[in-house]
């Protein structure tokens, strides 16, 4: 079998980034840190850890991470049935790849209902997470992707609603004719990243067109709502975040009655670990409170 | 000289992340973008997009692309003195790094006194943010790091000051007889990602030790807020940003006054131009209003 403590320093170090907190975390010195993951690099026969600030896994060092995370977390569940087995080893860290936008509504309040749970976040666009899973590099992730990527299952959530919003001054401003076509394709727009196609999608739902338009780029939910209430330009923001702007009137839809549902899948590991188990509850319970139900 | 039809379609590639959307953008077809790039590639010898969901630019690539959006800036205040340049080209972007704690309290409203400029908005920690613009790839930064990057100005901006909060419950839970090393190693903090140093530097400043303990990884200033208060774990949250949670007693500080103040400063590109003047002037006027001055 593979030498498992030199697999849990290398995990250290690509998770905290540096050989020095590898070791604080592990409780010995920074040197029996680097010389674990040398002797490693040795038997592998290849470089794993790319040295630099922070330090960071190459694609064969990430993957024997995983790896070792993988049997961190089969290893705690052992632990519950044998209590022979010391019990006082680090607590089990489960990676999610979640998009932004659920992570600012409502996956925090689903993450509390299992405390003793250390969660490894992961950011990606709804289209592009569950590439993570793909890869597998998380052991779950929230997604726009209904298809199951292999051996993982995959639920329906229900769907975060978002609402093209700006501000009053905005609209009076860009749409004094009203939104149509032509005006959107003046009008600066808010986009999160390259991989962000909401705004497009709503053009194409409410004017069954795709519409390029001058845009800011910001990768991140609340400065998008503190964009679109400083009249910086329009975007797709969940509709939880900007109700109470929405009644005061600080913020205005840009055409009534017409959201965009985008449906959101729980795609997890089959790996049986129930950790796993407890957290793909915790995240079905509260999505279907939370999230806009068929 | 190079050809700028091809630097344009070079730069929308990569900014939008797609041959399709960079058309659209440049009002001409995929195909005429595809064109252009491959030609470029052609003369330059060497890859400049790794085509892909979304499209990137390779090193040679992105080197191109932020010299075409230079010369686009200052291509821009040409039309401003020479009005018999045509006046509809593109709105002017500017990219800027900034770390996610200003924008999320501090950066939005700066960026609101410059209205006809557009902003990409590159997120990294405030250790790493100056690395993109001695890199060239962003003409602006806020940053820990005072020491101008060569051909930069480097400006003191103020410092954002952080509190180390945690919810009542999870301080009675996890400090029942008071913050110490001892109980702050068993008790999970929040940690942003492998470069966040924060909570470290604050138990630095406050038990005179970095104290290593079982962490949540959460790359998202919003979301630790959240996480302190739904009892997660104990992170830095700036000040403004928990300001009224501590006064509602729905968070707490783990050591009254001991904040911790990080410094920032704005590094810009010495590049002649009005647009970024107008920016760093915004800039400097809303930090030095928003942030704690010595």
């Amino acid at each position: 079998m593979l030498d498992y403590a030199l697999l849990a320093a290398l995990a250290a170090v690509i998770r905290n980034g540096s050989f020095e907190r590898a070791a604080q975390q592990l409780h010995v010195t920074p040197s029996a840190v680097s010389q674990r993951v040398k002797l490693l690099e040795e038997r592998m026969g290849t470089i794993l850890v790319v040295r630099g600030s922070p330090c960071t896994g190459t694609p064969a060092g990430l993957r024997l991470s995983q790896h070792a995370e993988r049997v961190t977390l089969l290893e705690s569940e052992l632990r519950d049935e044998l209590p022979g087995i010391r019990q006082d080893g680090p607590a089990v860290t489960v990676r999610i790849a979640v998009n932004a936008d659920s992570l600012a509504t409502w996956f925090v309040p689903a993450m509390a209902e299992t405390p003793d749970v250390l969660f490894d976040l992961v950011l990606d666009d709804q289209d592009h997470s569950a590439d993570w899973l793909r890869r597998g590099e998380v052991l779950a992730a929230v997604t726009a992707s209904a298809q199951p990527v292999q051996g993982c299952d995959s639920t329906p959530l229900g769907a975060l609603r978002y609402v093209a919003t700006a501000s009053p001054d905005f609209l009076r401003r860009h749409f004094p004719d009203g939104v149509d076509a032509a005006s959107l394709a003046r009008a600066p727009r808010l986009t999160f990243n390259s991989k962000d196609r909401l705004q497009t999608q709503w053009t194409r739902l409410a004017f069954g067109t795709e519409i390029a338009s001058p845009t800011h780029w910001m990768p991140s939910t609340h400065a998008f709502v503190d964009a679109a209430l400083a009249g910086l330009g329009w975007g797709m923001n969940p509709e939880t975040l900007v109700a109470a702007h929405l009644r005061d009137g600080r913020l205005a839809a840009l055409v009534p009655d017409r959201p965009l549902d985008v449906p959101l899948c729980w795609q997890r590991s089959r790996i049986a670990s129930r950790t796993l188990a407890d957290v793909t509850r915790a995240v079905l319970t509260t999505a279907r409170a939370r999230l806009t139900q068929a």
